[in-house]
């Protein structure tokens, strides 16, 4: 759980960059801030391990939390039959608390990607403590830190330094507070729910991670231990892991049609496992948009969940990018695919790089027997060709030594593209002054005689 | 079968290209010419159809030979019972008649896309007579006149007549044998098994398609009627139906990675039905290539045919284009849809239809009140954005009126490649003489004031 708060000094805003008048929500003053923390002290991090210092190393609170306390629900399950009642209660409620996240902390509080009345905040606020994974601020900020500093030192939990670091590590080993990049957290400090769910945090997982799920499974079928351990510890358990999916899987697994500069990513893998927030590469690319699948047939309940709100009166202002951001992010990732793979291909020698000829030297050669073919002011050396000509070896022959343009073009065979390409690769020569017709047509003005070759 | 053979003078090369020395390949004079054929009658096709003259209009030979003859197979099995042994050697026997026409007629005497050794020649041309779909010289002329004028009046079996007529409707219906495109078979008329075959075509029906099938089944396990019904009539009807797929469903069905200008396309389906004939849009772009599907993965027992008779020392120089030929091929398809795609995007007003506005012009504006932010040289109203921004309200606002150049692009923020697409639909004037640094420059050395509103 939260144990590295923002340090001194760390404003959302580098001053340099403030405007004049500071707008109201710019406040760069933190409330509660962790008090214990003395950033002139030299931070354990800043010390190579040892087999003296590990412990020290462990942020042992956070194991607890997302380690210890939801695997001992496997434990307790030994001993616990399992009731249908309950199992179906707990994932009813696996669902909620998971919407608390990826609908709450995440698209409401980390992103603004819409806004909600106070009773819907309210009840985001409580099911998404009973995900047990930090309180909405502390989450939030570490959130915006890793959008804003994707994949670097700063990213709270960069893929960069390995999946498991990005999927339980970074909480799993104590950080320093220092390294996660600043953010702008003016907006959630405003919130006097958030402020209340982060002083009330640890009595919030309490109420919401076990009381609830008991006394819900004991009040209405009698079944008070299981559904403190199939609703309450092991709901968190799967709750947790899931959602820690969207730091691990989702910077790892699927494609990226928007960006590939970075990690995020595609699949419907980490959709189904996250309520939907398996469409990473768009959510990196366009944050505050309250999708994450932008197409009817992708699995995406966080977004169904928001609408469904929105439908109650109990959400408004859902963001959304218009389609044709969307579109054009989509077409330029496209063109750097293709433009990587020409890149790769032989595209013949470029036409500057070719020897210049004259028409009658090309006529020459031709009369002494090499095979070479003029279209388009190029000539090209279709000598091994000949017998593979798709079209025969007379219609290729027929244009030896002749200006062959036209008949490759639809004169005799429009050519396909894949002809056009092919005929590319054959370069040897470029012509001076065009083709045969120009140097007919410079011949009559010039008055002059060109010796025409019959065949 | 054979109904329209080439006109008189209907060469294979227009003279006017024939070159000086024409290769013994390009005969022009064209044997088995159909005796009948008078060129200065008017042809029935050149008259419509009427309720007098209609059945004029119909190739009664072809029809018996592709629709009445193979559909009484339905009607005989009615009273044949089917034995397994036959029912086996039925489908042995469509596969083998089925590769007759695919790597026999198609790939190696329309196309020459391999060399077949003498026996293997004599296999093809017998089990590809069996399929009873004309002879390899009559089909072989059609089909180069398919890819030379594909989609075009003189493609035999053009697919922009509808769907039907290319399937079976252009060998139902009577063709004027000058509608279809000429095309050089000179090199079929040399060889002595395609005339032997061409010459002698009904005999080879008869032996291949019935007495053969009917022998066999009959002699090894006594099923003579089982083995005329279902290895012969009926195996005629599936053998034909399926092959004449590649000219109906591979020109319907399927996408064009190569070329979308024609109507050839690829699909698993098509291929499944023919014999791996459905990659027909990468076929059509690369006919002489032995493959129609070019991944290991792709259904294509063609080209596995053709490769075994390779190893087995019956078939050599299979032709094959580069890949790197292909995947030129392919990334030209999709620059083109990109580009299709591109072109009804809003990318913004054109830099250079954008108002020129001078430095100090674009400060006076912000003071005076208007959300306007200059990047890049690029000024942008951000006016309606500043509430929506997901960086922040602080942020956006911190740009106004001065040059954020440095801070969009990574000074505070590197901003996504969305980013920037938004940004563009923004614009609304440039700067004269670029952004405020160089309007510095410039006083700097013109030594006078600048006048610098402090914020
Ligand atoms: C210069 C005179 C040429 C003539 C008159 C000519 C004629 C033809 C004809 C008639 C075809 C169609 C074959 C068919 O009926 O299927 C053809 C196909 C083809 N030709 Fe040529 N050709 C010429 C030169 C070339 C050259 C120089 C190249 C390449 C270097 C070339 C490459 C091809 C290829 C790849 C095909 C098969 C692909 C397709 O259908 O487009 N040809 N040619
Ligand atoms: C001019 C000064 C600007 C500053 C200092 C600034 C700063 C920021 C910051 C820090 C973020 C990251 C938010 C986060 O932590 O998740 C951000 C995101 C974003 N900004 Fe700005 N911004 C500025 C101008 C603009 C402008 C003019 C636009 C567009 C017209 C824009 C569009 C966006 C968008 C679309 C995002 C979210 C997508 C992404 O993560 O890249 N910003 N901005
Ligand atoms: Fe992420
Ligand atoms: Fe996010
Ligand atoms: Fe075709
Ligand atoms: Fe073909």
């Amino acid at each position: 759980m939260p144990s590295h708060q923002p340090t001194a000094g760390d404003a959302a805003v580098d001053p340099q960059y403030l405007s004049s008048q500071p707008s109201p929500m710019a406040s760069t003053s933190e409330p509660n801030r962790s008090k214990s923390y003395e950033p002139r002290k030299v931070h354990i991090t800043d010390l190579p391990m040892t087999s003296e210092n590990w412990y020290k190393h462990i942020n042992w609170l956070n194991v607890y939390f997302i380690v210890l306390f939801p695997l001992s629900g496997l434990v307790a399950a030994f001993w616990t039959p399992l009731r249908l009642e309950t199992a179906i209660w707990a994932v009813l409620y696996y669902f909620a608390t998971g919407l608390g996240i990826t609908a709450g902390y995440h698209r409401l509080w980390a992103h603004k990607s819409y806004n909600a009345t106070q009773p819907l905040e309210i009840f985001l606020a409580a099911v998404g403590g009973g995900a047990v994974e930090g309180s909405i601020r502390w989450w939030a900020r570490d959130h915006r830190a890793h959008h804003r500093y994707t994949d670097t030192e700063k990213d709270p939990y960069s893929v960069r330094k390995g999946l498991l670091y990005s999927h339980m590590g970074w909480m799993i080993m104590k950080q320093n507070p220092k390294r996660i990049g600043r953010t702008d957290i003016s907006d959630l400090n405003e919130s006097a729910i958030v402020r209340w769910q982060h002083k009330n945090y640890l009595k919030v997982v309490i109420t919401m991670g076990l009381i609830v799920p008991c006394v819900v499974a004991g009040l209405f079928w009698g079944d008070w231990v299981g559904g403190i351990v199939y609703a309450g510890i092991l709901r968190i358990l799967f709750v947790q892991q899931a959602t820690f999916c969207v730091n691990s899987l989702a910077h790892w697994l699927g494609e990226q049609p928007f960006d590939d500069r970075n990690s995020p990513r595609d699949h419907v893998i980490t959709a189904l496992v996250t309520l939907g927030e398996g469409y990473h590469n768009f959510h990196h690319e366009f944050p505050s948009d309250y999708r994450n699948a932008i197409e009817w047939f992708q699995y995406d309940p966080t977004k169904w969940f928001i609408w469904t709100m929105k439908q109650l009166g109990l959400a408004y202002d859902l963001k959304q990018f218009r389609q044709n951001e969307i579109e054009k992010g989509r077409v330029q990732q496209l063109q750097k695919k293709l433009d990587q793979k020409r890149s790769k291909l032989d595209w013949g020698v470029p036409l500057e790089s070719l020897p210049v000829m004259e028409w009658d030297d090309y006529v020459d050669q031709c009369n002494n027997g090499r095979g070479l073919i003029a279209v388009g002011g190029v000539v090209h050396d279709v000598t091994a060709f000949i017998k593979e000509h798709p079209g025969g070896k007379a219609m290729i022959s027929s244009g030896i030594g002749k200006d062959a343009t036209a008949m490759f073009n639809g004169g005799v065979y429009m050519h396909s593209n894949a002809a056009h390409n092919l005929l590319s690769t054959m370069r040897v020569g470029v012509i001076r002054g065009g083709m045969e017709v120009e140097i007919w047509k410079r011949a009559q003005m010039e008055n002059k005689d060109v010796q025409y070759v019959k065949d």
